[in-house]
């Protein structure tokens, strides 16, 4: 199945509407049409405000004739991840125990997508409370992988990495707390970008462990990653055709060179068992950079402080639901958070304490580097429900090694990205980018 | 047993020093022969550094001889908690753990104290690791009462409290995570003064629970309390004559009134059950203010937030220890340090998080008044090893009862001092009063 926004870009959709070869009414019911349509297989969508978005194409198409053009997301259809809150439409979190609830308001990101002309056409299916990488469980049930409904998207933001994929919206929103953006645009073969910590605001989004909520984009392609990224911190009509940086002077790490940033590819095995042909594809559209390791006991000490921390931030988020009512969880999701309870507290303060010596031992990884190139994912996409698999023919926990090399950037807070990385055996693979905050712009320069 | 200091001021001292009636070598063997002789029996000192006291008070009279004056501590013998680094005497925490550890350095405030000429004799016992709250649990034996040595002196920093109210020193350091200045302080029957958190900064102490470490002081009076106070701060030679306050003028809270605070009674059977005596004699010390209530349900969230904190921050402390030598610490220590690291850490999150509201919550108690008067602990002093005892003739727990009027305000942070306030069957009672940061001043202005 290929959706009418295969194919094509924001960039060529905002050209097309600017030179009035479509309108937002017609890309609007293009992606109504799709998602009801022959997208609908993918339970991509849990919501769908048709008359909301019809309303809002219109709106755009009159501004537009009115002379006003609000950037290049001016009309452009977008979904939006059902954990963020969209004013007066269902805000589930895939969840039974919010299965009739509506979002009071617009998250500060929804607000700013809207300032910026998009158009909200529905809420994409998360991971139950986006707990959970492999997007296969919501009380809506599974999202199944485009280029093979039998398998998992990956999650948490599961919806719009298919939706994305499939080509029934050009954009859409997700979160990011330990890979939820980059997971499934990995395994989906589409591009997510989890920005720096804090750069996109996170208010209005449901939680699932506060010091490591991001929100982020999935698109097509890195450059349109980076391009309603920057509409959603405010800096949209910069021009994004120099190398993808809007302000080149004096800009602190790029050593006065206006060339390529200098990319390292970051030894994963450190991090996870690994597909070698997963290795093998991310290092070469990497550009085959020189490889360098993890500092001693860094990677281990980021896997530990992601779980604690992240296990007693969610647990204090559902502690009271757990309690109330356990069984409106779904059965993995209910198991995982009586697990979070469990966790001690004073690995949490021992967390807190140890995070920012973490922070500055990565400094170590960008000293002679601008930019750190690893897998996504160490793996393709499994089947949905799968919990155990085999990599490099040895068994593995699904999950872990779904997380494995994104969840070190949420810790660290850093800019991450994923970009498409070709396939194995039919399955999309994903290169990750990571950068220090401040220079995204370096993500965005052409590969080699 | 009456020390040489009972019944001397610091002021006075200071007097007697400044007019060559006495100098600081006599002072310091007055207070070397009492701890050595008549006060041994109480257990107050771990060590006694006669060599370093008699050389410091040299140095003090020589000094004096060359026309420098240092303030009111400039010469005069005080003692420190044995959980504050003196630099090169042992350290011990009254752990075995901790038995041949010498401090590599002075804290802040031994530094403070020597920069204002006071002379260190010695380090006094401390409850272990000052977790607990009775003072008859270290290595190297229970504190006794200097009123019925057959009674604990409260705790943690009890060889303080001991040493004060015997009259061996002036002065002492203490430090307070939930009452550990003022409990000891109120059952001995000195004045102890825990400051706003952080006004005395708590580098160079071996933490608790670093949330709610404070440095306080403990001494005869309050007078001389907030005379050691000001020198800890840096404020030592500000005159101490007007009230108490070196800058009356233009002070938040005063309303423009230059006379008595606004005293209210708040209420202590919201925290706990109260012998009655001690709540009428602790009441009449305050003057009979009129009483104000708690906020509904702020008692039992300081209770909490106290409880979770306190266990994930002393958990984090001790969880390395525990697991390699569990033995060293004494079984009570070690069954409660147990029981801390089982605090789950949603509860620490949840704790942090309403942290925040109830410091709001708690700015109603003093909208009609500036300072806040209650008991200081809920009984007098239980005998040594006691843990259940009986108030108003029902069972309660020693700990919790000793901890419940002093531990909110190290969840606030609030300034609190607490002042005898006369015995019950020869058994002292004491006066707590506590006030916003910044209005210090008012907890000392001479009461009715």
């Amino acid at each position: 199945m290929t959706g009418p926004f295969a194919g094509r870009t924001i960039d060529g959709l905002a050209q097309d509407l600017r030179r009035a070869r479509t309108t937002s009414a017609e890309l609007t019911e293009l992606a109504l049409d799709a998602i009801a349509g022959p997208g609908a297989t993918l339970n991509a969508f849990v919501t769908v405000d048709a008359a909301g978005a019809r309303a809002a194409a219109r709106r755009a198409d009159d501004e537009r004739a009115a002379g006003t053009d609000r950037g290049p997301l001016h009309g452009v259809p977008v979904a939006v991840k059902d954990l963020i809150g969209v004013a007066g439409l269902p805000l589930t979190m895939g969840s039974r125990h919010f299965a009739t609830h509506r979002a009071p308001a617009d998250a500060t990101c929804v607000k700013r997508l809207r300032a910026a002309g998009a158009v909200i056409v529905g809420t994409t299916t998360t991971h139950e409370f986006a707990y959970g990488p492999t997007g296969d469980v919501s009380a809506t049930g599974p999202v199944r992988n485009p280029r093979d409904p039998a398998r998992m998207t990956g999650g948490s933001s599961a919806g719009s990495a298919a939706a994305v994929a499939a080509g029934l919206v050009p954009l859409a929103l997700g979160t990011d707390t330990g890979g939820s953006v980059r997971i499934p645009a990995a395994l989906c073969g589409v591009a997510g970008f989890k920005p720096a910590y804090g750069a996109i605001p996170a208010d209005g989004v449901f939680p699932l462990a506060r010091s490591f909520d991001h929100v982020g984009v999935l698109a097509g392609s890195a450059r349109e990653c980076l391009l309603a990224y920057r509409c959603l911190t405010g800096d949209g009509n910069a021009p994004a055709d120099e190398g993808g940086r809007a302000d080149d002077s004096g800009r602190a790490g790029d050593g006065g060179r206006a060339g390529a940033p200098r990319v390292a590819w970051l030894d994963p095995s450190g991090l996870s068992a690994l597909d070698p042909r997963v290795v093998r594809l991310a290092r070469e559209a990497a550009g085959s950079p020189p490889e360098i390791g993890w500092p001693e006991g860094l990677a281990d000490a980021l896997r530990e402080t992601y779980a604690a921390m992240h296990s007693c931030e969610a647990g204090a988020v559902h502690a009271g639901r757990l309690a109330a009512a356990p069984e409106r969880y779904e059965p993995e999701t209910l198991e995982r958070l009586r697990a979070a309870l469990e966790m001690p507290g004073w690995r949490y303060v021992r967390a807190m304490d140890a995070r920012a010596g973490l922070a500055e031992a990565a400094q170590a990884l960008f000293e002679h580097h601008d930019v750190l190139a690893l897998p996504t994912v160490p793996i393709t996409a499994p089947l949905i429900g799968q919990r155990e698999t085999d990599v490099g023919g040895r068994p593995a926990a699904v999950r872990a090694t779904l997380l494995a090399l994104t969840s070190p950037w949420n810790v660290l807070g850093l800019p991450a990205l994923s970009l498409p990385a070709g396939t194995a055996a039919g399955l999309p693979v994903g290169l990750q980018l990571i950068c220090r905050p401040g220079e995204e712009a370096l993500l965005f320069h052409p590969r080699a």
